[in-house]
């Protein structure tokens, strides 16, 4: 019992780490964070910060498995219905909950900027991005064999579309007003039927 | 005569300055770009640089000026053709050209974080997007008017998606590979007929 108890505050407090530097990350950018700041941000000791992160890379990283991790659940939703293109845009106001969330989106801007002149951060993110895309086209294309998806549609072309649709509406939600998470589920699920048609 | 030439020497030097500018604001972005960095870059005198932009803020308003006069370029082809959904299809791989050079495409990355934290450059390139929208709003409802687009097609919803997506393929063609031009200029096109079908 005591063990669980510590693995939770073990959590606990990773958690509050991760969310002092993302808030630092997007108040003045990833590389202009410092390691005191984070500390600073979230009320946290130096002794306590290194014993969970002991860089900024670290904390990167943390973030990257998060995003992984989000990406899984959506992949293992996808892998247990019957028509994933369906699934996909059953699936549209739950990812839009998570893009159109200001934060998520200004540290999605901050991530891409940094990754533009880091290569840590680049690779890091760079590598769940790459797996999320390998699953999505694995799983399109077991549905195109099924005879979900027409024969002559190019999965790959049509992943990489509606990824970068939804990086846009990340990027627009970040900066603007974006239509509601009403019109945007209908609009995604056109281009998806589209893209897949 | 003379003038001519001078006025011709005069772009020329802004043209310079910019492209200084752009160089340095890729590779340590705006924020952390000096106007002695810009100068040292483009190997411009400091009484040069600043006798034609006397702040970052002018060389950022002149950037966003070069987007402007982008957009009025296609605005004038989409208002000249009879179907402006099929004229936007045309002009696709014109549009691509631009959006997946890389240093644009890493330019338009420094600018959404520079003005998601900087209110003078977020208005400046707000503004420009505005005028790009809302003329390409008007124009696809004349078109939708004259019976080329649904009668039920939200017009604004439409341009916001395809503004969007061609937003998240410029972020992907500054990180990463992405499809070859002739590719998205096909996908793109199934995407423009879906949301003005």
């Amino acid at each position: 019992m005591a063990r669980t108890k510590n693995e939770e505050l073990h959590k606990t407090r990773k958690k509050q780490i991760v969310a002092a530097a993302t808030k630092c990350f997007i108040a003045k950018g990833i590389h202009s964070s410092s390691m005191q700041e984070i500390c600073k941000t979230g009320n946290i000791s130096p002794g306590a910060l290194y014993r969970y992160y002991p860089s900024k890379q670290a904390i990167i990283e943390a973030i990257a498995a998060q995003e992984h991790a989000q990406n899984l659940e959506l992949i293992d939703y996808l892998r247990g219905v019957k028509n994933p293109v369906r699934g996909l845009q059953d699936a549209m106001p739950d990812i839009l909950d998570t893009l159109l969330d200001k934060d998520f989106a200004r540290l999605m801007i901050e991530i891409s900027t940094e990754a533009s002149r880091n290569q840590n951060v680049h690779e890091v993110f760079q590598k769940v991005e790459d797996q999320f895309k390998s699953n999505l086209i694995e799983i399109f294309r077991t549905s195109q064999i099924a005879g979900h998806i027409g024969k002559n549609t190019d999965i790959e072309g049509a992943v990489f579309m509606i990824l970068a649709l939804l990086d846009g509406i990340t990027a627009r939600a970040a900066a603007s007003a974006v239509p509601s998470k009403t019109e945007l589920t209908k609009s995604t699920g056109s281009v998806i039927s589209a893209l897949f048609g």
